[in-house]
């Protein structure tokens, strides 16, 4: 069925799926097409033509079901499936996300942690051991892992990244404020909460300018 | 001049901030109305008539300059005064939020932060006093903090959330995945990492499509 999607479609689902998942986090059970539209500068024709690709969503006067449309959208997002990560840097950042219990939900598990701290070598962190750099190819080969997520000091993280490529990762989840060098063949995703701080101050911005 | 921007273009204009935002950090020195629509699912015209509001952004037969693109959004953002800031929630992510240096130099100054864990209160983190949840009133009032960032555990976020708006809080940023309950009034953006991981997911599957 995806083969039939228009690429323009494509290219707008992670949106919707951002959107639709945090308008659930907000305790939101329908979503209109004009909610949508209005949330991501669209028209709701847009929306209603691209959600139309999609036969299974549940919907009513009120709306899409937020439940019903997010399931859709990551089903075609193909993001059911997860994944198994390593992640490299085991500093406070590092720490943080593999205590995070959401993406451990979702099938995106984390298999293995890599530091350079011998102190760290050896121990395990909810469960996960953390393994000298050295044996990162072995491990990423033993234990399929498809995506490398990247919290080194900003110095050491171009050189992991390296290490993770050659290790033939597909993808690499970057908390490191800089630009990182990948080939075609591997996806990058950086990981940046300016935007989302942006957000919020312009959100108040428009508060305080209400009559 | 804002005023005479329309609602729909001011709605797309974090949108267009993520996008030059993460551009920027990928080292993009232009950006077409071309690319900003295909990456957005928005049309070229709609960037065009949107951008055209802004009379000071330098251009190019390349495009837009992406820092002077970025510099106007934030401008138009109101992004650019900065807050002051509070953090409840001393753990390891609160830490590493502590220890991020970009919200600084926008000038999002985290002054306080609060715990209430006895051994924690008292001590400094990169210079910043922790303080005891008590304090709380006191210190957002004497240090003119608008924005209070929620990292406490899920059982506690709703309280911490009472008391900062109780303190006039304007905005909160929340870190803790549930739905916190705020007055139309405060301003509330929820991070939320699956999304990025999900897009990345995403971009692995378009990747291993390809012929």
């Amino acid at each position: 069925m995806r083969k039939r999607i228009p690429t323009a479609t494509t290219k707008r689902l992670p949106l919707y799926h951002e959107y639709i998942s945090r308008m659930e986090a907000e305790g939101s059970k329908w979503v209109s097409s004009f909610m949508i539209a209005n949330a991501l500068g669209l028209t709701p024709s847009t929306i209603r033509q691209d959600l139309k690709h999609f036969e299974t969503i549940e919907s009513s006067s009120f709306g899409y079901s937020t439940k019903s449309l997010k399931k859709v959208l990551e089903n075609a997002l193909g993001v059911t499936t997860g994944a198994n990560m390593v992640l490299v840097g085991v500093g406070r950042l590092g720490m943080a996300i593999v205590h995070h219990k959401k993406f451990r939900e979702k099938g995106f598990v984390i298999k293995g942690l890599f530091d350079v701290n011998e102190d760290l070598i050896g121990k395990r962190i909810c469960n996960v051991p953390i393994y000298p750099l050295g044996r990162l190819p072995e491990i990423v080969k033993k234990k399929r892992i498809t995506i490398g997520i990247v919290t080194t000091p900003v110095e050491s993280a171009q050189y992991v990244t390296d290490l993770l490529v050659d290790a033939n990762i597909k993808g690499i989840w970057n908390f490191v404020p800089i630009n990182l060098r990948v080939p075609p063949n591997v996806a990058i995703e950086n990981v940046n909460l300016c935007p989302s701080l942006f957000l919020l101050a312009f959100r108040i911005k428009l508060l305080e300018e209400m009559p």
